[in-house]
Protein backbone atom coordinates (compact mmCIF):
# COMPACT_ATOMS: atom_id res chain seq x y z
CA UNK A 1 0.00 0.00 0.00
CA UNK A 2 1.21 3.78 -1.03
CA UNK A 3 0.00 5.97 1.47
CA UNK A 4 0.78 10.54 0.45
CA UNK A 5 -0.30 13.40 2.34
CA UNK A 6 -1.80 15.74 -0.34
CA UNK A 7 -2.48 19.53 -0.60
CA UNK A 8 -6.76 20.14 -1.09
CA UNK A 9 -8.07 23.36 -0.92
CA UNK A 10 -5.21 24.58 1.40
CA UNK A 11 -5.58 21.76 3.87
CA UNK A 12 -2.93 18.88 4.15
CA UNK A 13 -4.89 15.59 3.70
CA UNK A 14 -3.99 11.92 4.38
CA UNK A 15 -4.60 9.86 1.08
CA UNK A 16 -4.12 6.16 -0.48
CA UNK A 17 -2.34 6.11 -3.63
CA UNK A 18 -3.39 3.62 -6.53
CA UNK A 19 -2.27 2.96 -9.67
CA UNK A 20 -4.43 5.77 -11.61
CA UNK A 21 -5.90 7.60 -8.48
CA UNK A 22 -5.65 9.17 -5.13
CA UNK A 23 -7.93 8.17 -2.13
CA UNK A 24 -8.29 10.63 0.51
CA UNK A 25 -8.42 9.13 4.00
CA UNK A 26 -10.19 10.47 6.77
CA UNK A 27 -7.48 10.59 9.13
CA UNK A 28 -3.69 9.30 9.48
CA UNK A 29 -2.94 5.35 8.53
CA UNK A 30 -0.74 5.23 11.38
CA UNK A 31 -4.11 4.80 13.31
CA UNK A 32 -6.32 3.34 10.57
CA UNK A 33 -7.62 5.71 8.61
CA UNK A 34 -9.99 4.67 5.90
CA UNK A 35 -11.43 6.10 2.40
CA UNK A 36 -13.50 9.31 2.68
CA UNK A 37 -14.86 9.22 -0.63
CA UNK A 38 -13.63 12.08 -2.55
CA UNK A 39 -10.40 10.60 -5.52
CA UNK A 40 -7.64 13.10 -7.29
CA UNK A 41 -5.82 11.52 -10.67
CA UNK A 42 -2.47 10.88 -9.37
CA UNK A 43 -1.44 13.44 -12.08
CA UNK A 44 -2.94 16.31 -10.22
CA UNK A 45 -2.29 15.63 -6.55
CA UNK A 46 -0.10 17.97 -4.28
CA UNK A 47 2.22 15.58 -2.83
CA UNK A 48 3.02 17.19 0.90
CA UNK A 49 5.64 15.41 2.91
CA UNK A 50 4.42 12.11 3.61
CA UNK A 51 4.61 12.58 7.30
CA UNK A 52 5.75 15.71 9.84
CA UNK A 53 7.72 13.82 12.65
CA UNK A 54 8.17 14.44 16.17
CA UNK A 55 11.98 14.05 15.45
CA UNK A 56 13.78 13.93 12.09
CA UNK A 57 16.19 11.48 12.65
CA UNK A 58 19.26 11.08 9.89
CA UNK A 59 22.29 9.30 9.64
CA UNK A 60 25.45 10.79 8.80
CA UNK A 61 28.19 8.58 6.79
CA UNK A 62 26.37 5.11 6.24
CA UNK A 63 27.71 3.65 3.19
CA UNK A 64 31.62 3.54 2.17
CA UNK A 65 31.06 5.03 -1.45
CA UNK A 66 30.00 8.44 0.60
CA UNK A 67 33.27 8.30 3.04
CA UNK A 68 35.39 7.46 -0.50
CA UNK A 69 34.00 9.84 -2.20
CA UNK A 70 34.19 13.11 0.32
CA UNK A 71 38.43 11.85 0.95
CA UNK A 72 38.29 12.26 -2.91
CA UNK A 73 37.02 16.15 -3.02
CA UNK A 74 39.59 16.83 -0.24
CA UNK A 75 37.60 16.30 3.34
CA UNK A 76 39.63 15.24 6.35
CA UNK A 77 39.42 11.03 6.05
CA UNK A 78 36.37 9.97 8.25
CA UNK A 79 36.34 7.07 10.35
CA UNK A 80 33.97 4.45 9.25
CA UNK A 81 31.47 4.44 12.45
CA UNK A 82 31.84 1.81 14.62
CA UNK A 83 28.38 2.14 15.96
CA UNK A 84 25.00 3.28 14.28
CA UNK A 85 24.76 6.83 15.96
CA UNK A 86 21.94 8.99 14.23
CA UNK A 87 21.85 12.42 14.01
CA UNK A 88 19.04 15.15 13.20
CA UNK A 89 17.76 17.01 10.47
CA UNK A 90 15.10 20.12 11.44
CA UNK A 91 11.32 19.66 10.39
CA UNK A 92 11.13 23.36 8.63
CA UNK A 93 13.63 21.85 5.63
CA UNK A 94 11.00 18.90 4.80
CA UNK A 95 9.32 19.48 1.25
CA UNK A 96 7.27 17.63 -1.09
CA UNK A 97 7.42 15.64 -4.38
CA UNK A 98 7.58 18.27 -6.93
CA UNK A 99 8.02 21.22 -5.28
CA UNK A 100 11.19 23.18 -5.45
CA UNK A 101 14.90 23.15 -3.52
CA UNK A 102 15.75 26.83 -3.19
CA UNK A 103 18.91 27.70 -3.36
CA UNK A 104 19.31 30.92 -1.21
CA UNK A 105 21.09 33.35 -3.14
CA UNK A 106 24.27 33.28 -1.32
CA UNK A 107 25.35 29.82 -1.65
CA UNK A 108 28.96 29.56 -2.91
CA UNK A 109 30.29 25.77 -4.00
CA UNK A 110 29.10 22.59 -3.93
CA UNK A 111 25.33 22.43 -3.58
CA UNK A 112 24.58 18.65 -3.51
CA UNK A 113 21.87 16.04 -3.40
CA UNK A 114 22.23 12.80 -2.05
CA UNK A 115 19.53 10.15 -2.27
CA UNK A 116 18.09 8.49 0.92
CA UNK A 117 15.84 5.49 1.93
CA UNK A 118 13.97 6.81 4.77
CA UNK A 119 11.84 4.22 7.41
CA UNK A 120 9.17 5.46 8.67
CA UNK A 121 8.29 4.18 12.53
CA UNK A 122 4.70 3.05 12.88
CA UNK A 123 4.68 2.39 16.64
CA UNK A 124 5.87 3.90 20.25
CA UNK A 125 9.18 1.65 20.51
CA UNK A 126 11.80 1.81 23.38
CA UNK A 127 15.07 -1.08 24.06
CA UNK A 128 13.50 -2.37 21.18
CA UNK A 129 15.15 -6.04 19.96
CA UNK A 130 16.19 -6.26 16.23
CA UNK A 131 12.32 -8.73 15.51
CA UNK A 132 10.77 -5.31 17.04
CA UNK A 133 12.27 -2.89 15.55
CA UNK A 134 11.25 -4.29 12.05
CA UNK A 135 7.96 -5.09 12.98
CA UNK A 136 7.96 -1.18 13.98
CA UNK A 137 8.42 0.03 10.56
CA UNK A 138 5.59 1.46 8.92
CA UNK A 139 6.97 1.89 5.61
CA UNK A 140 9.86 3.26 3.51
CA UNK A 141 9.77 6.54 1.56
CA UNK A 142 12.31 8.55 0.06
CA UNK A 143 14.73 11.43 1.11
CA UNK A 144 16.87 13.92 -0.74
CA UNK A 145 18.89 15.15 1.32
CA UNK A 146 20.16 18.71 -0.13
CA UNK A 147 23.61 19.80 1.46
CA UNK A 148 25.37 23.65 0.75
CA UNK A 149 28.87 21.76 1.70
CA UNK A 150 30.58 25.34 2.19
CA UNK A 151 28.16 26.24 5.15
CA UNK A 152 28.18 22.27 6.60
CA UNK A 153 32.20 22.24 6.06
CA UNK A 154 32.18 25.91 8.07
CA UNK A 155 29.11 26.61 10.10
CA UNK A 156 29.67 25.30 14.01
CA UNK A 157 26.40 23.53 12.81
CA UNK A 158 24.24 21.96 10.27
CA UNK A 159 21.57 25.04 10.71
CA UNK A 160 21.74 26.67 7.42
CA UNK A 161 24.52 24.04 5.17
CA UNK A 162 22.09 21.13 5.74
CA UNK A 163 18.47 22.49 7.32
CA UNK A 164 17.61 25.82 5.31
CA UNK A 165 14.19 25.57 3.94
CA UNK A 166 13.36 23.21 1.15
CA UNK A 167 16.53 21.33 1.83
CA UNK A 168 14.82 18.29 2.52
CA UNK A 169 12.51 16.79 0.16
CA UNK A 170 10.53 13.67 0.85
CA UNK A 171 8.05 11.31 -0.84
CA UNK A 172 6.19 10.85 -2.85
CA UNK A 173 4.71 8.29 -0.90
CA UNK A 174 4.95 5.93 1.88
CA UNK A 175 5.31 2.53 0.70
CA UNK A 176 4.29 -0.22 3.41
CA UNK A 177 5.25 -3.39 1.23
CA UNK A 178 8.46 -3.31 0.15
CA UNK A 179 11.94 -4.59 1.82
CA UNK A 180 14.55 -1.58 1.31
CA UNK A 181 17.67 -3.34 1.92
CA UNK A 182 16.87 -5.34 -1.51
CA UNK A 183 16.58 -2.48 -3.72
CA UNK A 184 18.42 0.45 -5.87
CA UNK A 185 18.90 4.24 -5.32
CA UNK A 186 19.29 5.91 -8.81
CA UNK A 187 19.79 9.73 -8.97
CA UNK A 188 19.39 11.36 -12.40
CA UNK A 189 19.64 15.21 -12.91
CA UNK A 190 17.33 16.23 -15.85
CA UNK A 191 16.67 12.44 -16.67
CA UNK A 192 20.66 11.73 -16.71
CA UNK A 193 22.01 9.01 -14.24
CA UNK A 194 24.76 10.38 -12.11
CA UNK A 195 24.51 8.08 -9.54
CA UNK A 196 23.47 4.44 -8.69
CA UNK A 197 24.02 2.11 -5.46
CA UNK A 198 22.40 -0.69 -3.87
CA UNK A 199 20.21 0.57 -1.32
CA UNK A 200 20.96 -2.03 1.02
CA UNK A 201 25.01 -2.24 1.35
CA UNK A 202 24.45 -0.16 4.30
CA UNK A 203 27.29 0.06 7.10
CA UNK A 204 24.18 -0.40 9.77
CA UNK A 205 20.88 -1.27 8.85
CA UNK A 206 17.89 0.62 9.79
CA UNK A 207 17.21 -1.76 12.40
CA UNK A 208 20.51 -1.76 13.63
CA UNK A 209 20.13 2.04 14.39
CA UNK A 210 16.18 1.88 16.02
CA UNK A 211 17.71 -0.83 18.47
CA UNK A 212 20.38 1.16 19.16
CA UNK A 213 18.70 4.52 19.14
CA UNK A 214 15.72 3.01 21.51
CA UNK A 215 18.16 2.14 24.34
CA UNK A 216 18.19 5.71 25.57
CA UNK A 217 15.55 7.79 23.15
CA UNK A 218 11.67 6.46 22.86
CA UNK A 219 10.44 6.49 18.77
CA UNK A 220 7.21 7.89 18.03
CA UNK A 221 4.64 7.05 15.57
CA UNK A 222 5.55 9.23 12.73
CA UNK A 223 9.45 9.18 13.10
CA UNK A 224 11.98 9.30 10.29
CA UNK A 225 14.84 7.93 9.99
CA UNK A 226 17.21 8.83 7.00
CA UNK A 227 19.42 5.82 6.15
CA UNK A 228 22.25 8.28 4.53
CA UNK A 229 23.55 8.17 0.71
CA UNK A 230 25.80 6.29 -1.08
CA UNK A 231 26.92 9.06 -3.18
CA UNK A 232 26.64 12.85 -3.69
CA UNK A 233 25.23 14.79 -6.99
CA UNK A 234 25.95 18.46 -7.87
CA UNK A 235 22.70 20.09 -8.51
CA UNK A 236 22.41 23.69 -10.36
CA UNK A 237 19.18 26.21 -10.93
CA UNK A 238 17.37 25.07 -13.42
CA UNK A 239 17.91 21.31 -13.11
CA UNK A 240 15.43 18.57 -11.81
CA UNK A 241 16.74 16.04 -9.79
CA UNK A 242 14.67 12.55 -9.24
CA UNK A 243 15.73 10.00 -6.25
CA UNK A 244 14.39 6.75 -7.77
CA UNK A 245 14.26 3.98 -5.20
CA UNK A 246 13.29 0.61 -6.87
CA UNK A 247 10.15 -0.62 -5.47
CA UNK A 248 8.92 2.75 -3.91
CA UNK A 249 8.89 5.36 -6.64
CA UNK A 250 10.69 8.58 -7.72
CA UNK A 251 10.86 11.55 -5.79
CA UNK A 252 11.46 14.54 -8.02
CA UNK A 253 12.14 18.50 -7.81
CA UNK A 254 13.22 20.75 -9.47
CA UNK A 255 16.28 23.49 -8.51
CA UNK A 256 15.91 27.16 -8.57
CA UNK A 257 17.79 30.31 -7.18
CA UNK A 258 16.10 32.23 -4.13
CA UNK A 259 16.22 36.03 -5.53
CA UNK B 1 -0.31 35.77 31.39
CA UNK B 2 1.04 32.53 31.92
CA UNK B 3 0.17 29.28 29.73
CA UNK B 4 0.93 26.05 30.32
CA UNK B 5 -0.22 22.12 28.96
CA UNK B 6 -1.69 19.98 31.37
CA UNK B 7 -2.48 16.57 31.75
CA UNK B 8 -6.01 15.61 32.23
CA UNK B 9 -8.11 11.87 32.05
CA UNK B 10 -4.67 10.64 30.68
CA UNK B 11 -4.56 13.68 27.68
CA UNK B 12 -2.95 16.78 26.97
CA UNK B 13 -4.58 20.24 27.36
CA UNK B 14 -4.18 23.90 26.99
CA UNK B 15 -4.89 25.92 30.17
CA UNK B 16 -4.05 29.24 31.89
CA UNK B 17 -2.11 29.72 35.22
CA UNK B 18 -3.85 32.07 37.74
CA UNK B 19 -2.26 32.55 41.19
CA UNK B 20 -4.29 29.26 42.70
CA UNK B 21 -6.06 27.63 39.76
CA UNK B 22 -5.15 26.46 36.28
CA UNK B 23 -8.25 27.41 33.81
CA UNK B 24 -8.34 24.69 30.95
CA UNK B 25 -8.50 26.62 27.78
CA UNK B 26 -10.10 25.05 24.58
CA UNK B 27 -7.39 24.90 22.35
CA UNK B 28 -3.67 26.47 21.77
CA UNK B 29 -3.27 30.29 23.23
CA UNK B 30 -1.25 30.42 20.15
CA UNK B 31 -4.42 30.73 18.32
CA UNK B 32 -6.50 32.42 20.93
CA UNK B 33 -7.98 29.82 22.95
CA UNK B 34 -10.34 30.88 25.58
CA UNK B 35 -11.30 29.59 28.90
CA UNK B 36 -13.36 26.13 28.30
CA UNK B 37 -15.01 25.65 32.05
CA UNK B 38 -12.75 22.99 33.73
CA UNK B 39 -10.42 24.74 36.74
CA UNK B 40 -7.81 22.71 38.53
CA UNK B 41 -5.84 23.93 41.60
CA UNK B 42 -2.11 24.82 40.41
CA UNK B 43 -0.97 22.73 43.23
CA UNK B 44 -2.54 19.16 42.18
CA UNK B 45 -1.91 20.19 38.01
CA UNK B 46 0.13 17.37 36.24
CA UNK B 47 2.19 19.96 34.02
CA UNK B 48 3.40 18.49 30.25
CA UNK B 49 6.16 20.63 28.42
CA UNK B 50 4.05 23.58 27.67
CA UNK B 51 4.55 22.95 23.88
CA UNK B 52 5.89 20.62 21.42
CA UNK B 53 7.88 22.56 18.50
CA UNK B 54 8.45 22.03 15.07
CA UNK B 55 11.38 22.48 15.42
CA UNK B 56 13.61 22.24 19.00
CA UNK B 57 16.30 25.09 18.96
CA UNK B 58 19.21 25.28 20.71
CA UNK B 59 22.17 28.07 21.14
CA UNK B 60 25.26 26.02 22.22
CA UNK B 61 27.77 28.55 23.88
CA UNK B 62 26.16 31.94 24.70
CA UNK B 63 27.54 33.05 27.98
CA UNK B 64 31.36 33.56 28.62
CA UNK B 65 31.34 32.11 31.72
CA UNK B 66 30.25 28.94 30.59
CA UNK B 67 32.88 28.63 28.43
CA UNK B 68 35.76 29.45 30.54
CA UNK B 69 34.10 26.81 32.81
CA UNK B 70 34.48 24.05 30.46
CA UNK B 71 38.16 25.10 29.74
CA UNK B 72 38.46 25.00 33.68
CA UNK B 73 37.06 21.50 33.58
CA UNK B 74 39.75 20.65 31.03
CA UNK B 75 37.77 20.78 27.96
CA UNK B 76 39.92 22.52 25.10
CA UNK B 77 39.30 26.42 24.60
CA UNK B 78 36.03 26.74 22.86
CA UNK B 79 36.49 30.30 20.30
CA UNK B 80 33.56 32.74 21.83
CA UNK B 81 31.26 32.07 18.65
CA UNK B 82 31.23 35.27 16.37
CA UNK B 83 27.82 34.84 14.82
CA UNK B 84 24.63 33.95 15.93
CA UNK B 85 24.64 30.34 14.79
CA UNK B 86 21.63 28.02 15.91
CA UNK B 87 21.68 23.99 16.93
CA UNK B 88 19.06 21.81 17.66
CA UNK B 89 17.86 19.26 20.37
CA UNK B 90 14.84 16.20 19.93
CA UNK B 91 11.39 16.80 21.50
CA UNK B 92 11.37 13.16 22.55
CA UNK B 93 14.04 14.44 25.23
CA UNK B 94 11.18 17.24 26.41
CA UNK B 95 9.53 16.43 29.76
CA UNK B 96 7.39 18.34 31.91
CA UNK B 97 7.72 20.65 35.28
CA UNK B 98 7.75 17.99 37.90
CA UNK B 99 8.47 14.95 35.95
CA UNK B 100 11.93 12.92 36.62
CA UNK B 101 14.82 13.29 34.90
CA UNK B 102 15.73 9.90 34.13
CA UNK B 103 19.54 9.13 34.52
CA UNK B 104 20.85 5.75 32.40
CA UNK B 105 21.86 2.90 34.34
CA UNK B 106 25.79 3.56 31.94
CA UNK B 107 26.01 7.32 32.24
CA UNK B 108 29.53 7.82 34.02
CA UNK B 109 31.24 10.39 34.48
CA UNK B 110 29.56 14.40 34.75
CA UNK B 111 26.18 14.56 34.98
CA UNK B 112 25.23 18.33 34.37
CA UNK B 113 21.79 20.55 34.74
CA UNK B 114 22.31 24.12 32.88
CA UNK B 115 19.43 26.51 33.24
CA UNK B 116 18.07 28.19 30.17
CA UNK B 117 15.63 30.57 29.15
CA UNK B 118 13.43 29.70 26.55
CA UNK B 119 11.87 32.01 23.89
CA UNK B 120 8.31 30.30 22.61
CA UNK B 121 7.71 31.61 18.74
CA UNK B 122 4.37 33.02 18.33
CA UNK B 123 3.53 33.28 14.63
CA UNK B 124 5.57 32.61 11.14
CA UNK B 125 8.61 34.41 10.55
CA UNK B 126 10.46 34.55 7.62
CA UNK B 127 13.83 37.16 6.86
CA UNK B 128 12.60 39.40 9.81
CA UNK B 129 14.29 42.27 11.27
CA UNK B 130 14.95 42.77 14.83
CA UNK B 131 11.50 44.65 15.13
CA UNK B 132 9.58 41.41 13.79
CA UNK B 133 11.55 39.43 15.82
CA UNK B 134 11.14 40.66 19.13
CA UNK B 135 7.02 41.39 18.26
CA UNK B 136 7.12 37.39 17.24
CA UNK B 137 8.25 36.08 20.78
CA UNK B 138 4.95 34.92 22.39
CA UNK B 139 5.97 34.34 25.50
CA UNK B 140 9.31 32.77 27.46
CA UNK B 141 9.86 29.66 29.30
CA UNK B 142 12.26 27.73 31.26
CA UNK B 143 14.91 25.03 30.10
CA UNK B 144 16.75 22.64 31.68
CA UNK B 145 19.32 21.15 29.44
CA UNK B 146 20.76 18.25 31.05
CA UNK B 147 23.59 16.58 29.46
CA UNK B 148 25.87 13.33 29.88
CA UNK B 149 29.13 14.73 29.09
CA UNK B 150 31.67 11.45 28.08
CA UNK B 151 28.71 10.80 25.82
CA UNK B 152 28.47 14.20 24.82
CA UNK B 153 32.27 14.45 24.12
CA UNK B 154 33.02 11.17 22.78
CA UNK B 155 30.18 10.33 20.39
CA UNK B 156 29.65 11.39 17.33
CA UNK B 157 26.52 13.84 17.96
CA UNK B 158 24.69 14.70 20.70
CA UNK B 159 22.10 11.37 20.52
CA UNK B 160 22.13 10.23 23.84
CA UNK B 161 24.73 12.96 25.55
CA UNK B 162 21.66 15.51 25.20
CA UNK B 163 18.72 14.29 23.69
CA UNK B 164 18.03 10.46 25.95
CA UNK B 165 14.44 10.35 26.89
CA UNK B 166 14.19 13.42 29.88
CA UNK B 167 16.92 15.32 29.49
CA UNK B 168 15.40 17.97 28.04
CA UNK B 169 12.32 19.40 31.21
CA UNK B 170 10.68 22.33 30.14
CA UNK B 171 8.27 24.52 31.89
CA UNK B 172 5.94 25.11 33.85
CA UNK B 173 4.65 27.93 31.87
CA UNK B 174 4.78 29.90 29.15
CA UNK B 175 5.20 33.89 30.72
CA UNK B 176 3.68 36.49 27.98
CA UNK B 177 4.68 39.43 30.05
CA UNK B 178 8.57 39.36 31.29
CA UNK B 179 11.37 41.17 29.81
CA UNK B 180 13.68 37.97 30.16
CA UNK B 181 16.96 39.91 29.15
CA UNK B 182 16.48 41.66 32.33
CA UNK B 183 16.17 38.43 34.67
CA UNK B 184 18.35 36.57 37.10
CA UNK B 185 18.85 32.87 36.48
CA UNK B 186 19.50 30.48 39.61
CA UNK B 187 19.99 26.84 39.63
CA UNK B 188 19.43 24.88 43.30
CA UNK B 189 20.23 21.12 44.19
CA UNK B 190 18.14 20.09 47.31
CA UNK B 191 17.33 23.67 48.08
CA UNK B 192 20.89 24.92 47.72
CA UNK B 193 21.94 27.25 44.99
CA UNK B 194 24.36 26.38 43.16
CA UNK B 195 24.65 28.79 40.02
CA UNK B 196 23.22 32.02 39.87
CA UNK B 197 23.88 34.71 36.72
CA UNK B 198 22.71 37.08 35.09
CA UNK B 199 20.02 35.37 32.37
CA UNK B 200 20.65 38.43 29.77
CA UNK B 201 24.33 38.57 30.00
CA UNK B 202 24.40 36.60 26.82
CA UNK B 203 26.67 37.03 23.50
CA UNK B 204 23.64 37.41 21.48
CA UNK B 205 20.63 37.96 22.37
CA UNK B 206 17.35 36.00 21.73
CA UNK B 207 16.60 38.58 18.57
CA UNK B 208 20.36 37.76 16.82
CA UNK B 209 19.48 34.72 16.82
CA UNK B 210 15.74 34.93 15.26
CA UNK B 211 17.18 37.54 12.72
CA UNK B 212 19.36 35.52 11.58
CA UNK B 213 18.15 31.90 11.44
CA UNK B 214 15.34 33.66 9.22
CA UNK B 215 17.83 34.42 7.06
CA UNK B 216 17.27 31.45 5.69
CA UNK B 217 14.88 29.22 7.84
CA UNK B 218 10.95 29.35 8.55
CA UNK B 219 10.26 30.02 12.19
CA UNK B 220 6.69 28.45 13.51
CA UNK B 221 4.33 29.05 15.71
CA UNK B 222 5.51 26.56 18.73
CA UNK B 223 9.25 26.40 17.66
CA UNK B 224 11.27 27.04 21.07
CA UNK B 225 14.83 28.66 20.83
CA UNK B 226 16.54 27.47 24.50
CA UNK B 227 19.06 30.37 24.68
CA UNK B 228 22.34 28.36 26.51
CA UNK B 229 23.28 28.59 30.41
CA UNK B 230 26.14 30.31 32.30
CA UNK B 231 27.43 27.74 34.40
CA UNK B 232 26.64 23.94 34.85
CA UNK B 233 25.61 22.09 37.56
CA UNK B 234 26.68 18.28 38.96
CA UNK B 235 23.50 16.41 39.36
CA UNK B 236 22.92 12.74 41.38
CA UNK B 237 20.11 10.49 41.47
CA UNK B 238 18.06 11.17 44.81
CA UNK B 239 18.24 15.34 43.72
CA UNK B 240 15.76 17.53 43.25
CA UNK B 241 17.13 20.20 40.87
CA UNK B 242 14.89 23.78 40.58
CA UNK B 243 15.63 26.05 37.70
CA UNK B 244 14.39 29.63 38.88
CA UNK B 245 14.08 32.64 36.11
CA UNK B 246 12.60 35.79 38.06
CA UNK B 247 9.14 36.99 36.62
CA UNK B 248 8.77 33.40 34.57
CA UNK B 249 8.58 30.77 38.02
CA UNK B 250 10.27 27.80 38.77
CA UNK B 251 10.74 24.42 36.63
CA UNK B 252 11.92 21.58 39.27
CA UNK B 253 12.47 17.76 38.32
CA UNK B 254 13.41 14.97 41.11
CA UNK B 255 16.81 13.29 39.37
CA UNK B 256 16.17 9.36 39.37
CA UNK B 257 18.14 6.21 38.69
CA UNK B 258 17.15 4.23 35.40
CA UNK B 259 17.02 0.54 36.43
Amino acid sequence: MRYARIELGGRPHWARVDDEVVHVLDGSPLSGARPAGAVVPVGEAVFLPPVIPLVFYAVGLNYRGHIEHAERMGYPAAALPARPEIGYRANNALTGHGSPIVRPADVSGRFEAEGEVVAVIGRTLRRASRAEAQEAVFGWTIGNDVSAREWQNADRTFWRGKNSDTFKPMGPWIETDVDPLAQTTTVRVDGEVRASFDTGAMIFDPYDYIVETTKYITLHPGDVLWMGADSTVQLEPGNVVDIEISGIGVLSNPVVLDL
